[in-house]
């Protein structure tokens, strides 16, 4: 009985989540979901990229959270439209949410859609946004264990970020664990090394971003 | 019709959950329910913690966590008993999976039984695991604003961890932003101050412990 009607939440979510794509995929709207452990630096990401897409690639954002406007506050001055959607204790967003929130977005005015989830490596992996890709971000800090702790979030993952790089030195970090556990669950996704505090990686993470967009949309350069 | 099922199955777990409380007190048993996001430093924790228990309390753990053994195979060694309950694409721990755990654990030889939950800021705070304290771990890298964005975990807690405070000075952390946000939702809880790399605050959570021991279960000392 559980099962039946947890599978029909499922399905009638990713048929919103089919619509949502479309409807942005016709915008020549990207839209990125971005997933990852509480406190991985989702928002601090964004604050540095949104700004350096500038006005040639103008932003988009939606920010899941259990409760407070705080990403929102912080990202509502660098990009075009900002929403905060809160689960109060949802652990992830649905489409259905993303749907709803969209219909008040300027979605022509539009290059990058950016949808953070709510933190947490478990339940956001199960619910199909609409998204075209998916970014996971993991912090040097969480430790170099999660990714095989972790599979089904990394196994979808279109590109991964390795954030918070300028504490490899300090923190004892077995880089190459984390590449021997993706080299079983995901060989497909490249890994980025990111710092928001030094600006390691972000032009490789904003190249991708653009590349990602040609290539998804069928976007002519 | 989906809140009746989600309503009948939180029912069926806190009745299992009641009667694990039951058994465990009745053994003198405390037990600890450890959750947090992921990569906080529960098992790390639980490292310093059993050893400097030692001989006068010895300690039982389980360690749920979706795939891999990774954790049970750190923490074996230094547990009278220990058994990872691999919940393959579950976000939390549930009283049944403890209970069926429970079954194999030598509980009259045990004075502690920690309970390492799925990392995890949302789930896991909905289901009561048959614990008689609940242990919060919150890591100095994530960031200062998590108490506010996840409250109905903190709500909760017995006891707030801040991890790896050996961080603090490299870090652009603003303790009295947790502070604030701690007195809105809970103000029952001490918030001690730990580092597993330089040994602060473990004397403090070591005492916390025997005297939640003594007091929960009423143990003369």
């Amino acid at each position: 009985m559980k099962i039946n009607v947890v599978e029909s939440v499922l399905k009638a979510n990713d048929a919103v989540a089919a619509a949502n794509r479309r409807l942005l995929a016709d915008r020549q709207l990207l839209a990125v979901n971005l997933m990852s452990a509480p406190g991985s630096g989702k928002t601090t990401l964004l604050e540095k990229t949104i700004p350096a897409l500038g006005g040639e690639y103008p932003c988009g954002v939606l920010v899941g959270d259990l409760q407070t406007t705080r990403d929102a506050e912080r990202l509502g001055p660098l990009a075009i439209e900002t929403t905060q959607i809160n689960t109060v204790t949802g652990c992830h967003l649905s489409a259905t949410q993303v749907a709803e929130a969209l219909a008040g977005f300027p979605l022509d005015d539009l290059a990058f859609l950016f949808i953070e989830n709510v933190g947490n490596m478990v339940c956001p992996a199960q619910f199909d946004l609409g998204e075209h890709v998916k970014a996971v971000l993991l912090s040097v800090p969480e430790g170099d264990d999660k990714v095989g702790k972790y599979p089904t979030l990394f196994q979808q993952a279109d590109v991964i970020l390795l954030t918070k790089t300028d504490l490899l030195d300090i923190l004892d970090y077995d880089l190459a664990r984390v590449r021997e556990d993706l080299s079983r669950v995901n060989t497909r996704a490249p890994l980025l090394q990111t710092s928001s505090k030094t600006g390691q990686g972000l032009d490789a993470w904003l190249d991708w971003l653009k590349e990602q967009r040609r290539a998804r949309l069928n976007i002519r350069a």
